[in-house]
């Protein structure tokens, strides 16, 4: 392709409102072009990028026995009535009407129609398993697009839908395509982590996201690099060392005055401990306003979106007049010497669910505060805490002997630095963009369906599903943003809109310069190279800065320096410094070069 | 491909909703499935069907320079109401609110997308011509879908969009796409015919469709078979051939009675003349109420859809009545011996005009009616025609002589049987399907969007642009309607969804048959064949009218029968009977006819 004839040359202008830098690197490059918040065109380059990403998901479905299909964009509302989405999804879904009046609404996603469409063909155990995947055009009235193309209103998916006559058979199909998802990333240049999905808080389902790894990442993964394995940060496990001799002789609990401010770090300080040595008590504010204790090792933090899941509720952080309301002293709190609650964390939660019933707010005292914790207070001896009076603390505190608890869980926020619970490495933290997920969806919408089969004893039964998700524009930004420098675009050679860039400079002053570069460039399209040839009457600087931004593997300059000697100039994007490489041997060393790594399996390839 | 293992399997049901060949075939064949009037899944089979036929047409505009781009389904509406289309196109947008309560259009065609994107490469004489295409989505609120995937509310399209410095380049590319477009159809195994658009009344603009013959066809075309080239009936041409002699002497006009009956035949017959020596007048209703009278040769009819393009306006017949409140005698009609109108057509048209502000209404009556004609009788001597009297005609009726006519132009339908006006062999009338459109934009979008460049001499000017259509998914039902018979349909074999159809015949029972059915599809997909594997324990009858229903060319069959003289059955789905293939030379003999007409250049290939 000559670049003089290229359909979304490069600009050197910023565009005003990228938000991003696969958004401005994009435009900038030519590949894409926004028309509206969220809603972009696709250029040639950009387009031949996308194309790249959609033929290796293509062949990576199509190996899991994914069969190819394509369903509409535009649903009669009543299948999403079916599921109830017409409401839960109401927010960010595009409705019209049609003729006749009738109500569509453009699909985020097509469990609503895949699920009708298997159904049809689906009849006896035979029949399963069944997988089918699209790519299609997804419509998310998202409040805000943002991010260049990683969140738009208008964007491309495969999404792939299985359908089983067993969990048992879904969980290995589960495992098949979580492999053929890292197959994907990993084809596309690009590293990727298999991440439990931490999901909403009432959810139970099984999913897990792909996390590629990128400093502009909008999400925080843990990694253990050893294990090869990342967590979300949200609810992320680690092993928690506790740095005390757990067989410590247990000594008798003492009150003390101990003047001292409320954080852990001066309670550490005054008593000259160790801050692990401090029994923290955090309490939280329930949904409807009855408060919660936590009890945790002091050098821990709790995770409010574990606290959150193992309470079933959302919960935050009580405020310093919550707690002296019923006359707790922040700083000094702590279970011991308070009476437990009757029926514990069950009684609480029934307390608060009456609260709205007008039943007196018996949880509102001190003396009616019920306490969980960590499972990290286990094995430290004689703790420090407050005495729930101002500058009052108590010392040799110990679990079952001073106070108990009856609920205990893991609800510590695990960060850099911690213990991989596997291995034993430290977790490294690093930024990350979401690149694909992946869920169990069990027989929910199976169900609204009634998406039957008849087993090999003659039953009914549900089909279980799955589903499978890679945003193929997405995954164009996500590469930019993970394979980037200041001057553009580094395009992983997978994906690469060309694999050369072939710079002709001063070709309209020296016809041996203008005959050499089109010689080459006539060798490598008959061997199908693919190649952009960039035949401009422009300056090398602008060629060159052209080049860079746009990111292509390889770059061969000819020039009349270069062929002084015989020589053509041969830089990979990915190096500071080129080589000069003999011009008669340059199109077969291209072509080695392209073609090396094939592994397409026909001998003749090479 | 294994048909036990295949989504979406044949049914014999038929669909109680198919409107068509198109829908019942592919519906029962496992192609597609409706999912709402005019919205259509589409299967693995379908699937393949449709990649198919788009990368013939991805193909075709590559050779044609056109660039791949794509662009977005959905629109903010300020661009349709730069073009003023949504008002004009408002009863087919899908409209939609997003975000902010900004207001969308889900895009029926993409001149709103491709040209405010083309403004921003396009400045100077250098950046043209541009020619970029992509394949995409289109919605349209049909106010009824129709036809199967002829005509659907979603359905898939490839619009290419062409910027030009000239009419002359987009003349001579037009021309280009032109054939690009008829090798598309060739190669999709179709035969096509560019037919010029008839248009609206009041277009002027230049556009072409092409026709695929087909006997269920929506239109009807005129073909030239020795010229190749077809023509819409609505506003066909021919040669107009006088039976009679042009030098014939004029003779003395006479006024007979004659008591005949209005129509034409037996004017004819009452006077023992042919039709052709008859001066026929018909009246047509002005829009508001006007009336025009058209003389044409008594054997020939008016064409109301050239009369109406020549007029500027829609007319019709005008009614018994109308001509009687005049003092007209219907079958009696004449322009001789009335008065000839003051300024002619236009006079009538500025009394049409004026009509509505209350001037008195001079053209009602006999005295005021203008007559324009068809050229067909200027060559005719001595015409028999009424006498605006009832029972009374006039012979020898001459032009020139007996009365005038101002306004003479083509006003004659055009039918089977009526010679080409290049080559004047007998023009056949044919059905036929519209499976594509191209126009000559002009600068109808350029200047609503300004998109200028400036020329070699430093001149601003607007652009000239042309747009080419094909229906993908239309183009699957309009190869189904072209290629069917009463078993299925009959795949040409550069669309067909594989191209081997290998069945075995009681492989359960016969482990030999199930070994050589097996070797033949592992051997056949090694060598990259699409076979489809019918491995199912069904019938023999099941099976061959799956085959016949599917419609894939080549089908194999492998039974004990076949086996036990070591052949295999070899029938093409063209073709009545098959024949035996010795077993041992099945696969090589497949992949040779497979093959045989690759035209890819690859020596390896064959």
């Amino acid at each position: 392709m000559r670049y003089s004839r290229f359909f979304g040359r490069t600009t050197m202008t910023v565009p005003h409102d990228a938000d991003s830098v696969n958004a401005r690197l994009l435009t900038q490059g030519g590949f894409v072009d926004k028309m509206a918040a969220g809603i972009y065109n696709y250029l040639p380059m950009g387009k031949r990028v996308l194309d790249k990403i959609i033929q290796i998901i293509r062949e990576e479905m199509n190996a899991v026995d994914g069969q190819e299909i394509s369903m509409p964009a535009l649903h009669p509302i009543e299948l999403w009535q079916q599921t109830g989405r017409d409401k839960t999804a109401d927010a960010i879904l595009y409705r019209t009407k049609g003729a006749g009046g009738k109500d569509f609404v453009f699909a985020p996603s097509h469990e609503e129609a895949v699920t009708p469409l298997a159904k049809k063909y689906i009849q006896s155990y035979k029949d399963l398993p069944l997988s089918a995947y699209q790519f299609q055009t997804k419509f998310r009235n998202e409040p805000r697009a943002k991010s260049g193309v990683l969140r738009g209103r208008e964007f491309g998916m495969k999404d792939m839908y299985s359908f089983h006559v067993s969990d048992e058979d879904l969980d290995q199909y589960y495992e098949r395509v979580k492999q053929a998802y890292l197959n994907v990333y990993e084809r596309c240049g690009v590293k990727a982590y298999v991440v439990e999905a931490s999901g909403g808080i009432f959810s139970d389902k099984i999913s897990h996201e792909f996390s590629v790894v990128t400093p502009a990442g909008e999400d925080t993964i843990l990694v253990c690099k050893k294990c090869n394995i990342a967590q979300n940060i949200e609810i992320a496990e680690g092993k928690i060392h506790n740095p005390h001799d757990p067989e410590e002789k247990e000594l008798k609990m003492v009150e003390v005055k101990m003047e001292r401010g409320p954080s852990i770090d001066e309670n550490a300080k005054a008593h000259k401990i160790e801050p692990s040595k401090i029994l923290k008590s955090v309490v939280y504010k329930l949904q409807n306003g009855g408060l919660l204790g936590v009890c945790i090792r002091g050098d821990l933090q709790v995770n409010e979106h574990k606290l959150s899941k193992f309470l079933g509720q959302e919960v935050h952080p009580a405020s310093k007049e919550d707690l002296e309301a019923i006359g707790l002293v922040p700083g000094f709190i702590s279970p011991v010497g308070l009476p437990k609650v009757k029926g514990g964390l069950k009684h609480a939660a029934e307390v608060y669910d009456t609260h709205e019933k007008g039943v007196k707010e018996v949880h509102r005292s001190k003396e009616s505060l019920h306490f969980i914790a960590d499972n990290s207070i286990k094995t430290v001896k004689n703790f420090v805490t407050g005495a729930n009076k101002k500058n009052m603390d108590l010392i040799n505190v110990n679990l079952g002997t001073d106070f108990t608890i009856d609920d205990f869980a893991d609800l510590v926020s695990i960060k850099a630095g911690f213990a991989c619970s596997k291995c034993g490495s430290k977790l490294e933290e690093t930024k990350a963009i979401e690149a694909g997920n992946i869920f169990k969806l069990g027989t929910k919408y199976s169900e609204a369906f009634d998406v039957n089969f008849t087993d090999e004893k003659g039953q009914r039964k549900l089909a279980i599903m799955g589903c499978y998700g890679i945003g193929t524009t997405r995954l164009v930004g996500t590469i930019v943003e993970a394979s980037n420098d200041e001057k553009g675009i580094i395009w992983p050679k997978s994906v690469a809109p060309f694999q050369v860039h072939l710079i002709a400079l001063g070709a309209e002053k020296d016809p041996e310069v203008k005959k050499s570069a089109e010689d080459i460039y006539e060798v490598l399209n008959h061997a199908c190279v693919e190649v952009l040839y960039d035949d401009r009457d422009e300056s090398a600087g602008k060629k060159f800065n052209d080049a860079d931004l746009i990111g292509i593997p390889l770059r061969i300059v000819v020039s009349s320096r270069t062929l002084k000697e015989k020589n053509v100039e041969w830089k990979l994007r990915t190096e500071a410094e080129g080589k000069l490489v003999k011009y008669e041997m340059a199109p077969k060393e291209i072509i080695e070069w392209v073609y090396g790594d094939c592994d397409c399996g026909d001998d003749d390839c090479k």
